[in-house]
């Protein structure tokens, strides 16, 4: 393709609310263009970017015999209610003209069972569909570009299973794709063990492209290949019982309700303190005990209370359950249900709020001065812990962008949407089923986020919109123009995808746009060099310039991009 | 792809409420599925018939500088404010968390114009952008499977010029694409004059895929290549004036008041009773006159009225205008402005209403008796009817399936949403535009009603799913299933899309499915020919079947497919 007629609407000045490198790179190039907040149009170039993926995944999906099809966006609102999922605060909801409800949906589970009710016996399983389709999304936030965004393009596939077994041999065979399509996108990812979120189900992986800016904390085991995402990752329970030896004693801590205060203030360090969170669990107060340097990993409480919604009390509420203002909460004598994290049960003559104010307690022992409802893994695993699967490492710190997530759905879709087949011995039985996610839009920033310098963008070959640019620098000279067009054309005839700026632009604004675009091959042609018989070619990841022979140049280019292309 | 392990949901029942065929053959065939009323979704099978129509369209415009992009579907409503477009019934309206508007857009004028302020030079022009986006369509009636639907997908392209001429051009350059495409799909069809309707401008071509039932009244020259919807059907003004004669003499008809009724009391034909009707345009009443035997057509009529709105005048209204019941309004004395078809102008002693009860007038004469506010062409054209473009032909009635339209827009879009460049001499000038869809879904529906028989579907090649269908007509016979299988690796490894049919079923079965999914090629393979070292091949578009030597069949095939494939 020639520059001069390809609409490429680059800019020398980031756009003013950018913050991600990919915002600022793809706008800069002229990849994307906003809308409204959250809201993208992708141009002729970056729309190149996001195709190639669609196919990557497209031939890695048909490979292991993925079903391609299409569902459409709007959808009629009583599937969702069927599931319950109608609840989800991110959905744009519609009517139509007759006050029907209708919803955007973020993924299509409750679509493709309903049409998994055609799936009469266990001969039509297992079935593995997908699609490319379009979400919404009513992000109250949307930033960072192609980050996070109100609509975007998911693969999502779904598969249909006569037991859990075939249904996680599935999940295996996914989990593989997945790594294949990621690699094939050039990206450096690490799989993690994950929470399921809004869609549910009992197992679940994301694919996290790691960078330093990533949204999504993650932590990986030094010693063995545990990942997880901090939301999902295990704490370890620490070795050892308790040893009681102080008294339990109160202490004056007048207006310190702070740990890192009460620390200063008693010469305890924070790990000898202890925090006493109190939460409303659907409505009802319960009690949070983590050590005083941890965190309250919300997502496992929920999960381990059973509740659907747990939140913070107000600063009333805890009065009103501690009989103390907020900062004095402690166990000891507290009329509410006690969860402990497993750190807390290990740990002895600790310090806790008294339950009136100005006031705490030293020397507190578990079961002597208090009995807890519950022990369990309640805390935010965290860089430094030692690693719950193996025995010598620990975990490390990591983030990453989600590109894709994997899940074990089980019955949760099939049973309330009535969904069963007839199994071998005739009997009525509900689908396994798995889901499976990619976020196209998203890899196309997750590239950038992983593969730039301060010129601009750094693509990796298989998903370059195009492979090789070829740049006359002098426009009044013919002998360039001609060289350059017949590298031009010797390059697209090898099959080579090449952008050949042939702008009346000086040399000067040609390579840096194309250092902007980020090509991963240069081909400059200049007076200079056609003198010695030669053109400059230039890889975007390297700073070496290679002088290469003009009869030479289109073999040698196509066999180094053909090399890279991978399929 | 083996059959065995693809979701063809066959069906030996129409479904209930389908009556056209297309709607009954896509569901029986297995390739769409109803989500909820105009919502559907494609299977695999549809899906890919889908995808090679998009390939085609992607193709031909490429070939013509045709640049993909993408715009999204959540559209801000403000963008539609701007052009007024946001009062369009149509519109699907959605408002996110904050209670911002938004829409989900029919087309895309808006999105394409807002981007299309960063053509800041007539150096930048022109353009060609288009791409594939879902469209919603808040459609009362949903109908006829594919035909009619409220979610579908649409190749729509915007193009930006200097000036009319440069954007006349691309017109023309677009509609040979179109017919193009058309011919690439294998459909008969017919470019034909129409009205702009919501999308405006001041040219426009629909392409028509000519069936027997399609819902849209076309009329073409028997001599000339003139060819319009009759909603916009230039209807010719008949030669020669008029020549009074009669009287003017008010007659009783005592409960007359259809044009059939009067005729037969009266014994005057038709085409010699004048039917007035009383429309309000934008409220205010006014009156118009065709011959008894026609048809007003109101997109004429409103645009030769300058309204915004035009809408047949109540019982009441009527009654209040001319003082008489309906049936019984005349243009004599009448209070109110007259607009006369030009056949009327033509007319000599003709039939009114008496603006009286059970009266009408007879020998009433245009000037005479009354005085037009204007004479002009309000009247729907219809088979029959003399050619307005050459002297010699008459019209032929045709039906059709709109799948295309390409418009001639101005600056209709440009100059609301200030969408200037610098022209050479400096100026800030409007662009002229042009837009051009295609609705991709619809091709899908429209082929098979034009292509089909009592057993199925009849797929053109280029259009068909997998374009050869190999049977085992005995699944027990190891060397049936063998020679079936050497014929589709055959067949797959020369390029040809294979559908094995390797079910478990019986061969009566199979035979009808192939009917019904209609692949253009059947390969039989049973017992009885391998025993003379041949198979069958039939054409799903004849009844002929011939054999085959095996170590012949898939050469042969092979090239009867490329040669249809078309490029």
């Amino acid at each position: 393709m020639r520059a001069s007629q390809l609409f490429i609407p680059t800019l020398r000045e980031d756009p003013g609310d950018a913050e991600a490198v990919s915002h600022k790179l793809l706008v800069r190039g002229g990849f994307i263009r906003q809308v409204s907040a959250g809201l993208w149009s992708f141009t002729p170039l970056g729309w190149r970017v996001h195709r190639k993926i669609e196919q990557i995944i497209r031939e890695e999906m048909d490979a292991i015999g993925g079903q391609e099809m299409l569902m459409p966006v709007l959808t009629p609102a009583e599937l969702w209610e069927a599931t319950g999922r109608i609840a989800i605060p991110e959905i744009f909801r519609v009517k139509d003209r007759t006050g029907r409800d209708f919803i955007l949906p973020l993924t299509h589970e409750e679509t493709v069972t309903f049409h998994a009710r055609e799936l009469q016996s266990y001969r039509d399983l297992p079935q593995l569909w997908y699609h490319f389709q379009t979400k919404d999304r009513d992000e109250p936030r949307p930033r960072g570009g192609l980050l996070r965004v109100r609509e975007f393009i998911m693969k999502d596939a779904y598969s249909f299973h006569v037991d859990v077994k075939d249904a996680q041999r599935e999940y295996k065979k996914m989990y593989e794709t997945y790594q294949r399509i990621f690699t094939r996108c050039g990206l450096q990812f690490r799989a993690v063990e994950a929470d399921t979120g809004n869609i549910g189900g009992s197992l679940s992986h994301e694919f996290q492209v790691l960078t330093e800016t990533g949204e999504d904390a993650l932590v990986a085991c030094d010693n063995c290949d545990y990942a997880a995402n901090v939301e999902q990752a295990v704490a370890r329970a620490p070795k050892g019982g308790t040893n009681p030896a102080a008294e339990k004693t109160k202490v004056a801590t007048p207006g310190k309700h702070s740990i890192a205060d009460v620390s200063a203030f008693l010469k305890v360090p924070a790990d000898k303190l202890v925090k006493t969170l109190i939460y409303l669990a659907d409505g009802a107060p319960v009690a949070v005990l983590v050590r005083g340097d941890r965190d309250v990993n919300e997502i496992k409480l929920k999960k381990a209370l059973g509740a659907s919604q747990i939140v913070l009390a107000t600063d009333a509420a805890v009065k009103e359950v501690t009989g103390a203002p907020v900062g004095f909460a402690g166990p000891v004598g507290l009329k509410a249900p006690i969860y402990c994290d497993l750190e807390i049960c290990a740990l002895s003559d600790f310090v806790v709020g008294a339950n009136e104010a100005d006031a705490h307690l030293t020397g507190v022992n578990l079961e002597r001065d208090f009995t807890p409802t519950a022990c369990g893994d309640y805390r935010a695993a965290a860089a430094g812990d030692a690693c719950a699967r193996c025995d010598t490492g620990h975990l490390k710190a990591y983030r990453g962008i989600e590109v894709g997530q994997v899940f074990f759905l089980g019955t949760k879709y099939s049973k309330p949407m009535g969904v069963t087949f007839l199994d071998a011995e005739g009997k009525d039985t509900p689908c396994e089923m798995g889901c499976y996610g990619i976020g196209v839009t998203r890899i196309v920033a997750a590239a950038i986020e992983q593969s730039h310098d301060k010129d601009g963008i750094v693509w990796p070959v298989p998903l370059a919109p195009y492979e090789v640019a070829v740049l006359d620098l002098q426009q009044d000279d013919p002998n360039v123009v001609a060289t350059a067009t017949k590298i031009y054309d010797g390059l697209t005839a090898a099959g080579v995808e090449v952008l050949y700026d042939d702008r009346n632009e000086r040399a000067g604004v040609k390579f840096k746009d194309a250092d902007l675009i980020g090509l991963p091959f240069r081909i400059a042609v200049g007076k200079k060099g056609l003198a010695e018989g030669v053109v400059e070619v230039k890889r975007r990841n390297s700073a070496e310039v290679r002088k290469m022979k003009i009869d030479e140049v289109v073999r040698a280019v196509a066999a180094e991009v053909a090399a890279e292309r991978g399929s």
